[in-house]
């Protein structure tokens, strides 16, 4: 228990919850009307200790690194992507960047190494590890150097989003084959088949799926034993993903609201939850994408997403898309009437 | 077919829609990935004939009225209250009010008639047709007069929705038991049996929807024949209802895309579209409310709504909550980069 990430996290403030919750019931509505952005206000208020909460100044965060298991064909593009869309997410053409900008949202890109090494960017913060992970078809993904490096990468994001002011952090994550590696560590942590958290990724046809279960099963087998979510993770995870991990767990210690983005991030979620379960508190969750495995990651976190919009392109794309509900949920919970002031009789 | 509301709808632009589909096949991303996003987009740009959609000038229209059928004591609120709404609507304490403000959209509220009438109201447009509807459950809801004129106030919102340059339009609506009166008005349409379109409303518990539901009986029987839609929404709807569906009829006439609200401004779409089938080409659907005839009425239009939310407030609220949603379709579809311009290899 002497490793940073295992220092307790912050408390979300129950009294607050229940001021808002009651407030809530004052406004001019009926009761419970605005359904789950009653909810949403309402939590963010606990989680922001205050009775006006606010997501204006969100933190958006992306992760980008590749993986050795690329190399067994599991992806329908080539290994190179990584490092093009690192020049492609600081040049603004990337979907996660257009959302950052009509969100008015503060993109931080993180290079934590790919094969295709795009060089020094402006914008992009390079934090290489190496150019890949280890291929876990042969070996674990990452020494454990690797890991610690990976986790304290999304912490000082997290203390950059800090700086910032963030009342909002985002996660999100660029990496060719990473659904081969979210879907084995679920898999692992889940105690699932390897099949079933196995998707079309980038756009895997019927034989492509058969081909990346294989792959998983054959990591499953090599890695089997019992352990602990971080040895998972530093087995099948990837830089990416373990900076997620990261992140996640360095928010909730310093009480800053996560809104979790699609299959690649709920998987970290679900490996920071289980290092930590009170992390779980930190985090809400943005959709439900349409990658295969995502909604038994979500099962296993009891998270029900705000949006299903069939979306399965990661970046962050699908929290971004959903940060417009948390702050018209904001808006109604401080800005509307209640009974008493509109005149309006109650039930 | 000599009345306004059977002028032919505007044709969405078929060749604009496959330039905008080709488009997103060759943005950053995988084919598809952004899901419900990309149809938007290009759904969006089809409507307004351009292959940069956008819907920044939004127009929301609330329709005031009310019920004659609130004397069979069929809501949890007094009818005092849609009067009473009316001062908040424009006082700015309402939901719909607080989302206005925060999608910077034109807000309209449109008073045809409250048995608490609260006279002139700075921002309210008085559109009076009578105090209230005729109780259904003895007569026909609105004369043949009363019928033309809501139309008839339905349109001119759109008219001034045109004039103001608006990309989209919004219609809502206020008036206790309005939900029986859609309830109605459904289950004619569907020819469905009164109970399976009645919920709870602003609130009833079961003893409650039991009492609606054999109103709404006692409305079928006293109709019972073979009427046009027109002539059902005659008989069993009301003045805002009435007016949602002049408006939707002249929007699709117009060529002016609409965002479909709830419950009741979805019992509105069905039955302009019984009028008038093109007209369902002009419509978007924001959300699947929690109100239980929802989805019943969404399933006959075929439409599948972006947001499921557990909302169940009316007014217009689900459908600005959708808002953002189009918006950051055409933000992508607008503003992401393809393949070619960023240097990314495609798969």
């Amino acid at each position: 228990m002497s490793d940073w990430w295992s220092a307790p996290c912050a408390i979300p403030d129950a009294s607050v919850e229940a001021a808002a919750r009651a407030r809530q019931e004052q406004l001019t509505k009926p009761p419970g009307s605005l359904g789950r952005l009653e909810d949403v206000a309402v939590r963010l208020a606990a989680l922001q200790h205050t009775p006006e909460p606010s997501v204006e100044r969100i933190w958006i965060s992306i992760f980008a690194g590749d993986h050795g298991v690329a190399g067994e064909g599991v992806s329908a593009f080539p290994q190179s992507v990584t490092g093009d869309m690192l020049r492609n997410f600081a040049g603004g053409g990337a979907a996660i960047s257009v959302l950052a900008r009509a969100l008015d949202a503060s993109l931080e890109v993180v290079d934590l190494g790919t094969v295709n090494d795009p060089g020094e960017i402006p914008g992009v913060r390079r934090a290489i590890i190496a150019p890949s992970t280890a291929n876990f078809c042969r070996q674990a993904a990452l020494t454990d150097t690797q890991l610690r490096a990976a986790l304290r990468a999304g912490a000082e994001s997290v203390a950059a989003a800090e700086r910032a002011g963030a009342q909002l952090f985002i996660g999100g994550e660029m990496g060719i084959a990473n659904t081969t590696a979210a879907s084995a560590l679920g898999s692992a942590l889940l105690d699932a088949p390897p099949g079933a958290l196995g998707g079309a990724g980038t756009g895997l046809d019927d034989a492509g799926i058969a081909h990346k279960t294989a792959v998983i099963a054959r990591a499953l087998d090599l890695h089997a034993g019992d352990h602990d979510a971080m040895e998972w993770l530093r087995r099948l995870g990837g830089f990416e993903l373990t900076a997620l991990v990261g992140a996640f767990l360095a928010a909730a210690q310093a009480g800053l609201p996560v809104l979790i983005d699609g299959f690649i991030a709920t998987s970290a979620a679900l490996a920071a939850v289980r290092v930590q379960p009170a992390c779980r508190d930190w985090m809400l969750f943005a959709h439900r994408s349409r990658e295969q495995g995502h909604a038994q990651v979500l099962d296993a976190l009891d998270a029900e997403p705000l949006l299903d919009l069939g979306m399965r392109l990661g970046e962050g794309s699908g929290a971004a898309t959903a940060v417009p509900l948390l702050r018209l949920a904001c808006a109604l919970h401080n800005g509307m009437a209640t009974f008493a002031e509109a005149g309006v009789s109650a039930a």
